[in-house]
């Protein structure tokens, strides 16, 4: 599988992408192109939470591998994106407290494949990305999950903040990764909970942290500023495993 | 910095690189070279203890970026490799148990980039690993380690089996990772340790394995096979920092 193979370039093509069930990330189209087909392929990127972004002729040309995009060129998912009612579903039919992870911005795709990995390893019911400046269900993640895509569930939202208010209606604790939190061993993470982790660069953002029940730290004894992400993402979710089963 | 950097071709260069303390991880020797110079390599790399690897021209030619190999391609290591004695010093000189971890041929300099990162940042006090079957300092470990490279110390032995023997003496005990072992909660890792961690494909070997004192195994609860290796290395190194300090 090669990532190329999700990349969809010309009017006709990317409407039939849609109206097939594609699941499209991300449209570039051509900045001031205003026609019939091209006013579908909006419609359709709207109706479908597709990422639009208007850019130059050149950066077209740059980006396109056919040399005839006609304007358009949209980046489809390899994998199609679950709903969070379904991971709820799931942890209901096991018997379960659900146990979700949220990603605040992870933009490399070895890390989003590693920790969908650590996910289904660690009995998490489902990942959920947010719709902007982070990576999608691209080949590379596919890959670098090991099969595990396949079983756990991955969930694209418009805002994080919002999900995350919606799901302490229904019960869930949030918890969030950041260096200035309590120790996580001195924190109760049983029962539904939702693990936070931060993008690469900036780790939790404001917005997301505050809505956060608590912050947990892992116990930093080197110099350096952080852990990998998705070395942090398996520490503290299995830090939620040993609470949950031991 | 570029993986490139650390390529050296030529017989005088390569000289030269040792001459100045350059630490070659891998020498491509043209097979059947006998000529001074040659010999001079040759020397150099056995006291230094380089890897020798005779090839055929056309496998140089392939291996060549200038061209210009004049029959000898080293390999040098972005960052120098310590003693083992020397992380056991560091140890003594903080009063605290040795905690080193070791690794069963990683073949993935991202891995074991995040390994030294996750060592750093869990107290360890130094990262072994095997001169053959196995990823060497390269510059993308260096980079991914995102400076722990600078502080940890990374020492590189010839036979993994041996080292532990020898550790063993000193009054360390050894618990290697497996999906059959003990869950790792119900051990006691506490005291002078070292963490063994397998390879990307097969694991640890079963001589390195025989020689542990504990075989410990993180719960998996997924459909797939295993995590990935630098998120297991992080879990198991994070409970033991668990058991050391709470």
């Amino acid at each position: 599988m090669s990532y190329e193979e999700s990349i969809i370039e010309g009017r006709n093509a990317v409407i039939e992408a849609f109206r097939s069930g594609k699941t499209i990330d991300k449209i570039y189209i051509l900045d001031g192109c205003q026609d019939g087909p091209m006013s579908t392929i909006r419609r359709e990127a709207k109706k479908h939470g597709a990422l639009v972004k208007y850019v130059e002729k050149e950066r077209l040309d740059q980006l396109s591998s056919t040399g005839k995009h006609q304007g358009v060129i949209a980046y489809a998912a390899a994998y199609t994106y679950a709903e969070v009612e379904d991971m709820l579903q799931k942890a209901r039919e096991k018997n379960e407290d659900p146990f979700l992870i949220l990603l605040d911005g992870i933009e490399d795709p070895h890390n989003l494949g590693a920790i969908i990995r650590t996910a289904n390893q660690a009995g998490a019911h489902g990942v959920i990305i947010p719709k902007n400046r982070a990576v999608g269900l691209t080949a590379v993640v596919a890959r670098t999950s090991a099969g595990a895509l396949n079983y756990t569930p991955v969930a694209k939202v418009t805002n994080l903040s919002k999900t995350i208010e919606e799901l302490k209606k229904e019960g869930m604790w949030f918890v969030c990764a950041d260096m200035e939190g309590t120790r996580m061993y001195d924190l109760n993470l049983k029962g539904a909970i939702g693990l936070v982790i931060g993008g690469e660069g900036d780790g939790v953002s404001r917005l997301v942290k505050e809505n956060c029940d608590m912050i947990a730290s892992i116990p930093m004894k080197g110099e350096i500023d952080s852990l990998n992400a998705s070395v942090a993402a398996g520490v503290l979710a299995y830090e939620i495993v040993r609470q949950r089963f031991t």
